[in-house]
C-alpha cells in the first residue's frame, strides 16, 4: 500500500483513504467495516461529520473480527471551530476518542482556521456553523497560536500521534511554523483539477507537510448539498473520460491518480462497493506528465468549500 | 480632496497619494517637493525603498517654504522584514522617522508577513531580501503576533498614528484581529484589473480596514525591473483606451478611478509632471457600473509581486 512518511514521527500515512464526510449515520458502521474489508486502512473523520460514533463501531467490529489490528489503521479526526479555546481542545479530543472508542488518533487536524463561540456538546453536537437560532455565526477571538499550543498538548498527552491543519492559506501556515513546538505534519485542503493550488502544494512539500486533497472529484461532492450545479462536471468531462478510456480505468481513478502520482494523499468516499474498491486501486497505473498537465490546465481556481460564503467575516481564503 | 476616514482614529487618509517605490534617490527630494506643490498630501514610503532621507528633504523644504503644514500631510512608511523582532520595531521606526526628519508617521505598515534575520542598519541599509552573500534568504521565526504587538507599541509611544498591514492574505488578517489591541486600519496590497482580489476587499471593508491598492497600472510598474514583459499591458489595452477616450481622460486615470470609485486608495508614482497632476485628478469623473465591471472582468489573478518567487519558503500568497 502506497504511503507518505510523516516527518516528525516517521509514521506512514496511506496515500488513499476513505473520507467520512456525508457518510450517513445509519449506514456508517457497515460502510467503515466493509471498507476495511476491502482494504482501506485510513479513515478521515471529523467532529463535524456527526458520524464518529458509528465510524468507531465499524472499526471496533473489524478489530473484534480480527480483520485488522489498531496499529494497521490510520484514523484521522478534526477539531471543530467551536472548540478552539485552550480549555476545550483536550476535552473535545477526549470526547471524540470516546465516540470512536479508541485511545488515540493517528492524526488530528484543526478543521478550519475559524474560531466560533463554544457550544456545549451536551447541548448540541455537532454544532455546525450557526448559533442556536440556526442563522447567526458567533465568532470568537481565539488566535491560532492558542489553538495550536493546545493541539501540541494532545501529542504530549498521547491523544494524537500527529497533528495538522486543514483549510489554511500559505501565510497562516508559515506563521504557525514560527511558533510551533510540533510543526503541522499534514495539510488537508480542497484540491482537484478545477482548484490545483500549485503554490500551496509546493510550499507544503518544502516545509515537509504532507498534503491531503479533499473533494477530488470537484463539484460532484457538492451536488447533494445543492451546490456546484452551475459548474461543468469534472468526473463527466471529456478530458477525464478520454484518459480513463485509454487506461481502461474509471474517471474517478484518473482524478485520484492525478493527485497521488504527485504524492498528494486522497480521501474519496463512496457508498457503492465497486467504486469504493476501484478508488482504492487508483495507484495501479501511471499517467504521463502530459496527462497530468492536461488535467492541471483545467484549473479555474474554483473553490467549492468557502466559509466566507456563509459569513464574510470567515473569508479565510481571501 | 477625497479621503477615507480611518476607523480607530477618525483620521482622514487621502484617496490618492504619491508612491515612492522606485523614485530615484537623486531626484526624490525634488519629486516630493513638486508633488506637494501639485497638491499631493499623502506620500507612501518604506524603509525598503531606500529614499526616506531624500523624501524627507522634500517634505521639510515644503514645510519650510510654507506650502503645507505637517498636519496637512499623511506620511506612510513600512517596517522591513529584517526588523520584525520585538526589540527592533521601535528602533527602526525611530531611525526611519529620523531619516524623514519628522516626529510621527501617519501610518506605519508591516511591509510583508515575512520575517528575516536582523541586519544592522549601520552595516547595510536597506538590507533587501538577501544576506550578505546577495543570494541567501535568512528566515527568522518571529510570529506576526510579536511584530504586531511591537507595532501597537508605536501607537502608544506616539510614533505612528495608525498601523496596518501590507501583502497579507485574509486568514492571516483575521488571525491578527483575534489578538490585536489596535486593529490593523489599513491593508496595502497589489490590486489592479489583472488581480482584482474582490474577496479580500470585501473582507477588509467588513472589518473596517481601508484598502490601498499598489501597482494600479499592473505590469507597467515591473517593466523597469525586467518583469511583467510577457503580459499584455493594462495601460495600453484596448478596453482601457476606449473608456479613457470616452471620458477624455488618460488610461492611467481610468485605472486609478476603477479603484477609487469603490473607495480603494491608490498611490501611483510618476516622474513626469503632467502625468503626476493627471493622476491626482483621477477622481474628476465617474465610470459606469458596467465599465467598472468590464475592467474587473480582465482579472486573471496575475500577481507581479510575490516573494515566493524569490524563495518558496516565503510563499505568503500560496
Amino acid at each position: 500500500m502506497a504511503t507518505i512518511v510523516l516527518k516528525r514521527t516517521g509514521q506512514k500515512m496511506p496515500l488513499v483513504g476513505f473520507g467520512l464526510w456525508k457518510v450517513t449515520r445509519s449506514t456508517c458502521a457497515d460502510t467503515v467495516y466493509n471498507a476495511i474489508k476491502a482494504g482501506y486502512r485510513l479513515f478521515d473523520g471529523a467532529g463535524d461529520y456527526g458520524n464518529e460514533k458509528e465510524a468507531g463501531e465499524g472499526v471496533r467490529r473489524a478489530l473484534a473480527d480480527g480483520l485488522v489490528k489498531r496499529e494497521d489503521l490510520f484514523i484521522t479526526s478534526k477539531l471543530w471551530n467551536t472548540f478552539h479555546a485552550r480549555e476545550h481542545v483536550k476535552s473535545l479530543a477526549k470526547m471524540q476518542l470516546g465516540l470512536w472508542g479508541i485511545d488515540y488518533f493517528d492524526l488530528f487536524l484543526v478543521h478550519f482556521p475559524v474560531s466560533l463561540k463554544y457550544v456545549d456538546p451536551s447541548h448540541r453536537y455537532p454544532p455546525e456553523w450557526f448559533g442556536d437560532d440556526g442563522k447567526t455565526v458567533n465568532l470568537q477571538n481565539t488566535p491560532m497560536q492558542e489553538t495550536w499550543e493546545a493541539m501540541e498538548g494532545l501529542v504530549d498527552d498521547g491523544l494524537a500521534k500527529n497533528i495538522g491543519l486543514s483549510n489554511c492559506q500559505g501565510s497562516l501556515i508559515l506563521d504557525v511554523f514560527k511558533y510551533a513546538k510540533y510543526e503541522p505534519q499534514v495539510l488537508q485542503v480542497e484540491l482537484h483539477p478545477y482548484l490545483t493550488q500549485e503554490a500551496l502544494v509546493t510550499l507544503s512539500k518544502n516545509l515537509g507537510i504532507a498534503v491531503t486533497a479533499y473533494s477530488s472529484f470537484g463539484p460532484q461532492s457538492y451536488l447533494e448539498l445543492g451546490m456546484g450545479k452551475n459548474v461543468a462536471s469534472l468526473l463527466g468531462s471529456e478530458g477525464v473520460a478520454s484518459i480513463a478510456s485509454k487506461y481502461k480505468k474509471t474517471p474517478a481513478q484518473v482524478l485520484l491518480r492525478w493527485a497521488t502520482q504527485r504524492g498528494i494523499a486522497v480521501i474519496p468516499k463512496s457508498n457503492n462497493h465497486d467504486r469504493l474498491v476501484a478508488n482504492l486501486q487508483c495507484n495501479s497505473f501511471d499517467l504521463t506528465e502530459a496527462e497530468i498537465k492536461q488535467l492541471s490546465d483545467l484549473n479555474i481556481n474554483l473553490r467549492l468549500n468557502d466559509p466566507g460564503e456563509i459569513d464574510v467575516r470567515m473569508s479565510i481564503f481571501a
